[in-house]
Order: C-alpha cells, then sequence, then structure tokens
C-alpha cells in the first residue's frame, strides 16, 4: 500500500519568487527514493491564520508523513510553530529537552568563537517554545531544533528552512522512519531522450505502452518545441524486489523505443538512474 | 486595497522532485513587481481528481486571480482542463478558437520544417478541448493555448508548463490585467548584508523597526550560521506614489543600520532592487 506524504514550505520568500523553493525539491527526490509518493506540495505565507488553515487542510487529507520547512528561527516572522499550535488547538510552551538542546547550541558557539555567550535571551528561548505534547529532534547543523508531532496516526515532522539544517536533520532523525513505513518498496525510473518525432505523434505510443505494461508511469517533458521536437520520455515504476520493477521497466522502455523508431523518430539516448 | 493570487502547480515531476519549480518562483516575482500579493502556491499531482480538489479549495478561498501551470499538452497525462471541469462542474468542449489556434501552429510547422502536417488527430484537438464558456489565449512559444475562465468575480488562468510557453502568455496576456487590477501601488525591496551579529541578537531590533514603520515587512535569510552569523535582512513594502514607499524603506533602512553597528554588527552592504 502506497505510503503518502505532504510538505508544507513557510516563507513569504518562497511567495514572492525571491527564494526557489529547493527545499520542496529535494524533500521531493528523498521521500520519492524511499518509496514514499509525494501528493502535494502547499507553500504559505508568514502569518498564523495561514498556517493554521493550511495545516488543517493538511491534516484533514491524512498523509502518513506531513514534513514542514521554515519559520522556526528566533525573529518575530518565525510563526510555524504558533502556526501549527493554532491548527492542532494546542498551547505552546517552553519544552525542556529543546531548550538543553538550543542551550548546549549556544554554549558550544561561545566555546569556538569570540561571540559572547549572553543569556536565553526571549528570542532564544523562543527556539524552544514547542506545541505542548510533542518531541524536539537534534538538529545537527544548526541552533533549532526539529519537531516531531503524532496526530491520529499521522506523524508531522517540523523542519527548519535553511537547506543544511533540514538535510541534516531528514538525514539524521527522518529518512529511517520514512524508510521503515515504505517497506521493501523501491523506486526505478529512467529516461529516454527522443528527437524528429513530435509529442502529438508520440501521445498515442505511450497510451499504449503504459496499457502494456501497467506498472510503468510515462511522462512526456518537451524540451524543444512541437516544431523542433526533442523530448524526454521518463518512466518510473515503483514496487517490491519480488515484483521485479527493473525488469518491468526494461519492458516498457524496449517496446516504447520500438514504437517511436516504427514511426520515424530517433532515439538519442536512455538515461538509467536507479535509486533505492 | 490588497489584490491576492494563487498559484497552482500541476506536475507528478515537481512532486517527485525531478523538476525545480521555477515556474512558481517566476510568477510570483512578476505578481509582486505588479503590486499583486501571492498568498499561496499549491503544486499537485497529474491527477483529475487531486486536481478537481485542489482548485475547489482555491477558489472557495476566493483570491482575485488563479494561475495555474501545467497540464495542457497533447499526452494523456495532461489533464488540467479535466480537473478545472471537475471542479466547476462543467462540461468539456472542443473551443473554435481554441482549434484554430492550434490548427495554425501546425501549418505553420508545416511551412517552417519537413514535418509532416498531419491531420488533427485526438491528441491534437484535445489542445483545444476545454472547459465551456471559456476562452483561448494565443500562446505565442508554443502549441497549447492558454485558457481564461470567469467564476464569481475570479479570473482564474491555465497557462502551460513550458517555462518559455507560460511566460510568453503571462508577458502578453496575463500581466495587464494583473497590472490594472493593483493599480498604481508599486513593490519596493532592497537588502542589509550583516556580518558579526547573531539572528538571535537581530531579532529584538527587527520588532522595533518594524513597529517605527508599520508599512516595512523585514525578513531575515541566514546565510551563515548562528556561530559564524552572517545574514540578509530583507525590507520590502508595497504602496501608492503618495504614500512615498521609496522613503519610507529609507528611513527604515537607516534606523536599523543604527541598531546593528551600536550592538557592535557590521553592515556589510545595501542592495536595492526596486521593481515597479
Amino acid at each position: 500500500m502506497t505510503v503518502y506524504m505532504e510538505i508544507v514550505c513557510v516563507g513569504n520568500e518562497l511567495l514572492i519568487g525571491k527564494v526557489l523553493n529547493t527545499n520542496a525539491s529535494w524533500l521531493g527526490k528523498q521521500a520519492t527514493a524511499l518509496g514514499v509518493a509525494v501528493k502535494r506540495v502547499t507553500v504559505v505565507a508568514d502569518d498564523v491564520e495561514e498556517m493554521a488553515a493550511a495545516f488543517r487542510e493538511v491534516l484533514k487529507r491524512k498523509p502518513k508523513f506531513i514534513v514542514s520547512t521554515g519559520g522556526l528561527g528566533p525573529t518575530f516572522d518565525d510563526k510555524t510553530l504558533e502556526g501549527i499550535a493554532k491548527a492542532l488547538n494546542r498551547k505552546l510552551a517552553v519544552n525542556q529537552e529543546a531548550l538543553r538542546m538550543v542551550k548546549a547550541k549556544y554554549k558550544e558557539y561561545t566555546k569556538t568563537n569570540n561571540i559572547p555567550e549572553g543569556e536565553m535571551t526571549p528570542p532564544r528561548v523562543k527556539m524552544a517554545t514547542l506545541p505542548i505534547g510533542t518531541e524536539a529532534i537534534l538538529n545537527p547543523a544548526g541552533t533549532a531544533p526539529g519537531v516531531r508531532i503524532d496526530v491520529d496516526g499521522i506523524v508531522l515532522i517540523v523542519l527548519p528552512g535553511v537547506p543544511k539544517e533540514m538535510e541534516a536533520i531528514f538525514e539524521a532523525s527522518v529518512a529511517p522512519l520514512l524508510r521503515q513505513a515504505a517497506g521493501d518498496v523501491g523506486y526505478f525510473e529512467l529516461s529516454i531522450y527522443t528527437d524528429n518525432i513530435m509529442e502529438s505523434v508520440l501521445a498515442p505510443f505511450i497510451d499504449k505502452v503504459m496499457h502494456d505494461n501497467p506498472q510503468i508511469y510515462i511522462k512526456s517533458h518537451p524540451k524543444g518545441r512541437e516544431n523542433k521536437p526533442h523530448m524526454e520520455l521518463h518512466l518510473s515504476t515503483i514496487g517490491k524486489p519480488s515484483e521485479n520493477p527493473q525488469i518491468c521497466l526494461s519492458k516498457a522502455v524496449v517496446e516504447l523505443a520500438g514504437l517511436i523508431k516504427g514511426a520515424g523518430g530517433e532515439v538519442v539516448k536512455v538515461e538509467t538512474e536507479v535509486t533505492v
């Protein structure tokens, strides 16, 4: 059974196009490779009401995992935990484990730099103020801890927006959860690049190959123009080793390449990217 | 009064992290520069039910504009118009104006290339099959027309996913609508880069400057680590010329820079990007 995940990215900078949403793309790639299907990405503003509404909607759709990025830092506009607390009708309170983590970071910074450690000011305590009944996750690459919240069988993971911190927490503490939930399924993909065949001519071939190989999903990505056609055909499948997903993929490629050549198209190259 | 827009991006390739969502970022930048506020970005799969659900949710939030990207091509997985038709409870039918546009494109391709024009096969007619009561928009850079749908005062613009086609239609036919709706407001932004001051120390300064300059929004973007702090502080405002938005911005910058220097921080550079 497919394990679903949704991604929620918080940040005005994403909405105004100042920052490209590389976090959603990185998380999508990781989850897919682990056998978990990303069903939706939602990007919302740094606004408590907006976030609360978005998280409520995502929770209602009941994916197995929700991973959010952004809004965990010390400044006023870092409001994700407030938004989630509102969505869940939970109060915010200082989490002792999170406070210990934040304190330890500032201690470390003092030792390795000439920056004064200073006291646990409100902006610093803020990073340890979590919705009640939640779990702090160690941030190996930065200050603000991640947060895990379990709600009605849904696992909500709250990560910072700085890519290297988000990635470090994901790899250490989130990937193992996804891998375990997905079981022994693997994701396999492969691309065929073609020249001199229009997408509108390829369309029925894709239909036929998907019909003959129901485990395989094929998506066409036009790289040229319809009148100077250069296409990427991306074939993918997800399956257990016992279902021989790689053999299924090879079969579909051979059939598709045959149809393309038969119609005067040219298969320029076949590129394999196997990720497990 | 703020004019709101939402963006809906359709495509499995975005969810699996195969393709970075540059379309959302490009559209966000354009809309912001035109004085329209992007409130949310939603990324959904190439699945009619998923899309219908997502479009229904977006319509319920009643932004003035909805701009979607992706899923207008000739292949089976190009299902956006089907998803929208389902969300709106409208039937799909061949739109004569769209059909004329698609036919003209294939005629042009024949003239300029050695590719046979061929007939209007089902995949080609598909690109001219729109929800009823909608308007085809000329695609200056590709085959599939864009679509405009008016629903309860909301303008839904449906664009292709290929960036240069999406951008060409937006610039020719969508930007003027946004500009007119936003009126004479302009968006102004500016970044201060700082060294040697931790985000947790900056936090109360940002609060103070935003309190003193209520038209200005300030967002901190950590570029280093909390222990080796290098920060970008992004100040932005939106306003009519009569509100002197640029003067407001300058005032806030001067106040913020003063506070940073007073706390031993260093202002490395100030970067202006004025977009109207």
